[in-house]
């Protein structure tokens, strides 16, 4: 729906409190541009770089200073990607920290003699490196909106950052100024239910990333009574969940997606569950690259939930493997034509399926659907999967994705679900697999530390049986 | 009432994650110190220090930090004064930036090329001078009360500040934090009234540092239907307001506190009141120091108002002038004994009354008492005051703090009353006079600009005339 | 989503009331109907007349009796439709008031001798007159969904009544329990928004009674910036609203529904809108007939709009004609095949179209594509709905029943649109025609009285006109 | 504090609707009772009559008679109490049934032939049964505090139905109104702690009728951790408590209500506490008398207690016997001067004393004060109270009304224990006794039914030993 265009703001006193107040809505406005045009030419450029100025230098007063910073966010909006670009390169480039006031501060913080000239020459510095941007960008923080106009700003500034490094100072600004005000000590957990503000739900709809939620119905289905949705939230920004997970309360660990997702499945007693199964975990905004909140969700959501139901025993995952059928489909065409069945490496019966014959049997279009075929693939794909999980790393760490998140939180890896996720997308990613990481909370921290310490993979003996030839 | 001690928690194993979460609670217990002696001797020093370094390394992972942290964060608790300086000492020396990491830093800056090598240098410098000491301090505020434990800690380190400069950068860090933390885009403004908690209403009473609320009877006279209260709060610290300001609906500029304050004088009809009279504002958290919340109150405040009550016209303060009665006696204990009228410097036959009979006048006990002897000195002592505030200056700003805060603000300095207020303290202060300060919208930029620009005091044509010879 | 069956209730100790209070619960359980078969044969209905004379008698206190109500509440649940109704002849047959105890109270009554003695009569008459039913009936209200329950019982009920009018003291025990609980001093009324629980905006669109919202989407746009939404709730069953209304602000009366529903169209300013058009009102619990909500609804958000939006000048409705059409066809088909147009009776040209005309032209299936045939169709259509809604009466009443609620309620017939629904319900409704009521705020209590004393339909002077000849 | 008067009512014309919803308040204004005289004389009596009558028809739609029922109401508050009284009798008198209808409705229900007829005829009879001033009692519920002034009204009824019976019509009519109104399903339980409303908590102060609350810091211990106070409340009167339970959580049953009211006191563990004694309960409205709270509140308590704190075993009270003294005092006065100890009635050594030598004591000043008497007489005092509670009845109930009220909730006299109040009022009451009614969930419908249906007192086998000679 098209909005109307409200009243030029430029045209007004700025001592019209009242209505200045009013005003500082960061919505776009088709025509509130304030007169920037669309791709920003170099005179309104010129026009852009005065007034940030004037708002770095906080001219008639903080709140006034902050009502012109309202101005050029909605400036910000009402321009055409390539004029965003231009206003992002404006703030990174000429509103930076100025280099000859580092360099005296650098001579001042090497001329300290004692701990307390060290003191004040250190915060000299760190004023020094302060780029004055970091004020405009803080006095959008008071309007209506204004974190989440900031967390969409850097959102496109990340589709630029690869080919223009030159943005990368004021990515850090903006990470920096994110890492404090979405301290988890400012967030909050709230349950998501069926009676929370459809404005909210609408948006689970929009940023769920792991299994699609299809229509209403089906988030309905997902906040039933043997369910739980969590989500963190920043409390100025109360219908924007940050990240937000979805528990199915089962008995046992969970090994099929569909039968999680599938509308028509009876409703369990969840007073009865003796299992929280985590089936997805979203990150929805984008803009907050590098701030992370996922192990404090998952820690919270086990807290409240044994609060709630004491029965509870067993924490864990129902998980994608994104990278395993690329990797697979990697190292399976590096396999020779027609190798003989790995014996040795594998072992048992069972698992006896040569890398060649593995290639051709997923080559063929139909294998999902011929069962015998399906069964005999099991084992050899688990192991593949198994050896893809605890030994590729990247970096030290875990190759795939999923796989980094829980292990850093200090989950184990527990199980490996053949046929799991039958859908195009989880066939796509990882042949049908899925993944079981557990959050036992007596071995959380030991878990972390092997991961993080040493690049060690907790895997349950099943899954290191796997491993063994 | 004394609490009894808790279950000690090193005790536990760290994976019972459940009681984990249950115990993070700051509040002092007695004995419940972990065994940190009150004075903190060099071995629990020592063991102190051991524990914040671990801490800062996350080992075990973030949550299982935060936990540890609860654990120092109550040991300090636990500790006589003398304990906490050491522990602040400890934090301050032991858990600063590392001279060599940022002399590294600095090597590197100085030879970045281009844009992109400088914006990374500059991230890499300002990581180099982030005290280790940071991590603790923001792990604490995940556990109830952890914002106001750090506000309270810094309130305790402002004490010694004065005489141990070594804290300094400790403190510098604190308000560092602080500034982000309570960036004005995090905080609420909200209406009090006698349906607010009574949590909140007993820290009113407790906090009110201008006049002072005698009884509950008093605080519900200063919450009736012709007054207002607002505060701001912290959304993480509901029920601990930041800063206050109590305001009363009236007709016109008014000249006597005791007139507002009194508990038996007839409520007035809010809905015809033309003028809100900022009476009191008070600033509740010594350890906040540094970040000012007063000029964000007041907008906010008045912009409640007017939607409120579009009836009201005029927006001012009823403050003291806290700093008045000190210089005027130094002023007067320097004229000479038995000078002339200085007619040529007041003018007309009001305002006649030389320094010395004034101070004569101040020195007889009863001159309160004595209504023709008040009723001479009144243009005299608006004449002193006007040139106190208009003139006086300390490093460009007013002199008086009360002044400094509502003229930095945009206000005009608009009526100086003669005993306004003849309670001890005003008597003490400002020989009862106090001083309205109108905020007129349209007029608060350029009087705030004229302010810290140029340090000009701006007031309305009565002061300025008291000003004349 | 099938439900498991609970633990049964009568195996417990009432005594257990812990579990007790758990157990309330009034949703059906499969299975848990206690042993009652569906169609509750003879014996069962014994053993159920048991149970409700164990309720009514209070045995084991009020508490243990509502816990037993509830049992029958669920055993109600677990029934079919033919137990259902054996179980209302139940509570009507033999719970119903005993005629003994009131002839004895009569006798009484008739004995008495002074206003005492009668007041004490009258009211041990009352008290005879109360069927035993009632307890039983009280008693469900303290469960969860306890008012639900019974409205939703009493829906059933008015379906057998009319075959059954034995049922009648039933409900009319209900109609007079319903009247005092939902009196509308209790009763909360609330807009509604997108921020809105889903779990109430999905029964907005179930409960959309007259112009049927088609998706989450279609309601998304009816509680846009330029719509209201309000809804009256009774404070024990929270996400269920009562009656509520649909609202466009606009600028001057709307015609043409089309425009209000349209997903697409621009969205106005709603600061600027000088209308309220409520184009939706609809009841949604069939059980609370003959409680009236509508006349307080509108009343109050009239005064709801008016202290947000003081720029509204006009109330007013966007009403369907329901009835319309049924009676123009039958008079219509009472005419004369090939009458002359009725030129005396309505007069200008513009008006001229004989019924045998109109009765023709609205035979032939395209009568709406031929703008021609539709246009010269206007006026005769607009004379005929005139006639229908002033001057046709059943009872005293106006025999439209949208009619009915609007006048009685205060509001006067202002313009009637010709084609303004075009929707097959529209058509077939009324030929397309809507209806303007307009309630003007100072002469509401006249129109209210001329219609409900005289059966006067207060209209405007152009309605007026059409009714000319 | 004063009220200025509003703007005559009467002046308006009535269809200036956004004014008259902003006027329904009916606090009490000088000068705003519409012009009736304080004492009502006969004129306007008569005009009151017409005013009544008007609301009684509802001229001007429901909406309108609503707005002056809240005239009629303000007329009200405006009266002097003999002005009031006479009111009263108005509606008592004027506006009663009438008995000529009631006659008619009397004459066709004896002539109703069958279920259908009879139904028909008990609703007319009903209706005819239904004074007319309910009409105008149920339109005063819409207003704000509507529900509290006819609470009120009651209350003022109630003082002059003794002397004036003609009133008592009237009363049947609020309290059978109340009986729904104040229906337990309208009803909340809500937990009050010092994050309650000042508003709320100094009701609580106001209110306390057991054991006086002296001052805030005295509240303020009453709501502390080891604490809890529960009350329930209307949802139309949302800051007025109906009746509160004060609880303190302790290990055993408290024997001296001194220590749980000692500010001084340590705080308990509340986690850890086994035992739940409710030492307060007070109803607050005596306009609702008749209509009780008191069971299900206890009930409520102890479900909402339980489920916070699985550990508690144990709910009982230490309760105040309030007519002991009084029938102790006569049953000695009665006993012989000079007689032998009942040696053969109250058995060992320890109990004896004679009835004579306890009159001695009690009537010396010290008694308390001497440590071995008060011994002494804690044996045979026992003895008498438990006497008291379990054998003595009035009308088949328990003479001591506390003990009415637990008994008939089902709680079982536990425990009888001297000086466990040895404040002014305690002595007077009873020299000091309080008493422990426990509530054992599986026991508390025998009990009931125990005491209800047959007038047994139940009691612990201690008590029962008390009863032997």
């Amino acid at each position: 729906m098209a909005q109307a265009s409200p009243p030029s703001f430029f045209d007004r006193t700025v001592g019209q409190l009242r209505e200045v107040w009013r005003d500082l809505s960061l919505r776009a406005w088709p025509g509130g541009g304030n007169g920037f045009r669309p791709n920003l030419p170099d005179e309104d450029a010129a026009r852009l770089r005065q007034r940030i100025a004037e708002c770095v230098a906080s001219r008639g007063g903080e709140v006034s200073a902050r009502a012109r910073a309202a101005e050029i966010g909605r400036a910000y909006l009402s321009l055409a990607p390539e004029g965003r670009h231009r206003f992002l390169s404006i703030l990174a480039q000429d509103f930076a920290a100025d280099r000859e006031t580092v360099d005296e501060a650098i001579l001042a913080y090497r001329q300290a003699k004692d701990t307390v000239e060290l003191a004040a020459a250190e915060e000299s510095l760190r004023d020094a490196l302060a780029a004055p941007r970091v004020r405009l960008l803080k006095q959008l923080t008071t309007l209506p909106d204004g974190f989440k106009f900031l967390i969409d700003l850097r959102a496109e500034l990340l589709d630029h950052l690869k080919d223009d490094p030159t943005l990368r100072g004021l990515d850090r600004d903006l990470q920096e100024l994110f890492t404090s005000w979405f301290d988890i000590g400012l967030l909050t957990l709230e349950r998501i239910g069926w009676d929370s503000p459809a404005a909210l739900l609408e948006k689970l709809i929009a940023y769920e990333a792991v299994h699609e939620i299809r229509s209403w119905s089906d988030l309905k289905n997902r906040l039933d009574s043997d369910r739980r949705c969590f989500a963190i939230f920043h409390p100025s920004i109360p219908l924007e969940p940050l990240i937000f997970v979805e528990v199915a309360l089962v008995n046992g660990l969970a090994d099929d997606i569909h039968k999680l997702l599938d509308e028509g499945a009876p409703r369990a007693e969840s007073a009865e569950a003796d299992t929280a199964i985590f089936y997805s975990i979203s990150n929805t905004q984008k803009g907050l690259r590098g701030i992370s909140f996922g192990d404090f969700l998952i820690k919270k959501v086990v807290e409240s939930l044994l609060r709630d139901m004491p029965n509870l025993k067993t924490f864990a995952t129902l998980s994608p493997v994104p990278g395993f059928r690329r990797w697979l489909d990697t190292q399976l065409a590096a396999a020779p034509a027609n190798d003989e069945p790995p014996r040795r490496r594998f072992g048992g019966a069972n698992g006896d399926m040569s890398a060649a014959k593995l290639r051709e049997a997923l080559a063929r279009p139909d294998w999902l659907q011929d069962a015998a075929l399906a069964e005999a693939m099991e084992e050899p794909m688990r192991r593949w999967c198994a050896r893809y999980l605890c030994q590729e790393k990247s970096g030290g760490k875990a190759l795939d994705a999923v796989a980094r998140f829980h292990l850093a939180n200090g989950a184990r890896l527990e199980r490996i679900n053949w046929l799991a996720d039958r859908s195009p997308k989880g066939l796509k990613e990882s042949y049908g697999l899925m993944v079981n990481y557990l959050y036992r909370l007596g071995d959380i921290e030991a878990n972390h530390d092997a991961y993080v310490g040493q690049g060690q993979v907790v895997a349950s003996p099943a899954i290191k049986a796997l491993l063994k030839p």
